[in-house]
């Protein structure tokens, strides 16, 4: 199933995408897809209905502004370094533990939304990522097995980074990386049985329209259910909270002619199975 | 004026200290001390109210559990080596710029809840700091000075840190700063007017009744206003969160004997002016 919010940021109407294609209407069914509403029987409320075809379609949806597809998470969790071929083209070593660093969670943007290139930054990078998005509260689980009754969905994730504020005024990343509309998400929730593996989904970028990265997340150092495990060893997730579990090779920083983003550029991603969002650049 | 809020996790009452001591109840005056609260004229209705002597008392206040003095914020935002002998006791070069992280909001809990010692922990860390509270949006802000407007007043926080997973687990640190509980808050938010010069504060902690840091935020390497200023360059700061200063010398991590807390060890924490805090630690 494919979760999504459409219209004007803040004034979001929860939906669904039917197979077909149209977007339906489920604030019946919920005010919002939130924490409460994926820690709940919301998702098989939707699916029932789904089932029935008792849900209204949204007129126009497709001239509708599509919003990230869950409110604001109470905290955005991002793994580093997490493919082999990313860590050697930014001369890192081969981490042994999950590098994880937090982005600030207002950051989350919808995911065909304008993003803000930082006033005086010059390194502006983007990077694709398989997004988790969790259900349920995870505290200490057992192994990376348990993880998946605790996984409401995945999407696509653009962790916008910002390299001189990341790696040159000190050696903690997250002010680079948690600048104004720095992590577009979206366009959907697609749950775990729609999903299927993700162990194995291609992901891609592109730069006005030259491939710039293509990846698998069959090459993930550290997979989806350890990550989440591990995660939860040190902190409580929360229904709602993000998870971007790290980028493939082939960013800006990456490259030797280091080609970060400029006003203009239009930054386009697409995940296997969790649809397509394009961003334009500009200057905040 | 000192705001707080009391009662249950998640049921809190807002309220106000008068002069005397008496704890009024403000709720019909705002809902929750939150960012809506905090960035519209919900503090000056609050001071016509407590000079009007409309406000009634809370029955038995002394007796109900002190929350957090604002709702969940939007982001924790912490300097970190702001201090000068703090940076030298943990080895780190004094730094050119403040060195930024987050903390995951979520940890934000009551002055004198218990803390959970995460399992697996043995190098679990205290550390008083100057909070600043954000009252208003600030984005690139024009000077240190143009900050005052925007700030919302100040708490006593205990920036609680595991250090194994903060250090030895990777090069970032949020790991070991985010996990369940790890960030005691209050017991009030001081406004400004009432706080005086941030740049001059005691603050100090013991634990089980021996002091461990005695310091003054007069000698932060980058002030409050400093601090305000420079984040709002990178990130957009809004109503409610919250930014950890920075904290001075004596932590376990900075001692000899590496006197870490164990189960059962009382941490108290008091700011001139700012009330005081008492944590008792517990194991997950």
């Amino acid at each position: 199933m494919k979760l999504l919010r459409v219209g004007a940021p803040g004034r979001e109407i929860p939906a669904v995408r039917a197979d077909d294609g149209r977007i339906l209407d489920i604030s019946e069914l919920t005010a919002d897809v939130d924490g409460a509403f994926l820690a709940g029987d919301g998702v098989d409320r939707v699916r029932a209905a789904l089932e029935a075809g008792t849900l209204p379609e949204i007129p126009n949806a497709g001239e509708l502004r599509i919003g990230a597809p869950v409110t604001r998470p109470g905290k955005v969790v991002c793994i580093g370094l997490n493919y082999r071929d990313h860590a050697e083209e930014t001369g890192a070593k081969i981490p042994e533990r999950p590098v994880v660093f937090l982005k600030a969670s207002y950051t989350v943007v919808g995911p065909n939304d304008a993003v803000l290139i930082p006033r005086g930054s010059t390194k502006t990078d983007y990077e694709v990522e398989l997004a988790i998005v969790i259900g349920r509260e995870a505290r200490y689980l057992e192994s990376p097995q348990a993880v998946l009754g605790h996984v409401a969905g995945y999407a696509i994730s653009n962790d916008v980074s910002e390299r001189e504020f990341q790696t040159e005024y000190s050696n903690q990343w997250d002010l680079g990386k948690s600048c104004e509309t720095f992590n577009p998400l979206g366009p959907w929730l697609v749950t775990p049985d729609e999903a299927g593996d993700p162990g194995g989904l291609g992901l891609r970028l592109s730069v006005n329209g030259e491939r710039r990265q293509d990846g698998n997340t069959a090459n993930l150092i550290f997979d989806v259910g350890y990550v989440v495990w591990y995660l939860s060893q040190y902190m409580l997730l929360e229904p709602g909270d993000v998870i971007n579990t790290g980028t493939p090779a082939g960013v800006a920083l990456g490259r030797p002619d280091k080609p970060y983003l400029r006003a203009g550029d239009v930054v386009e991603l697409e995940i296997d199975g969790l649809g397509a969002a394009r961003q334009e650049f500009t200057a905040a």
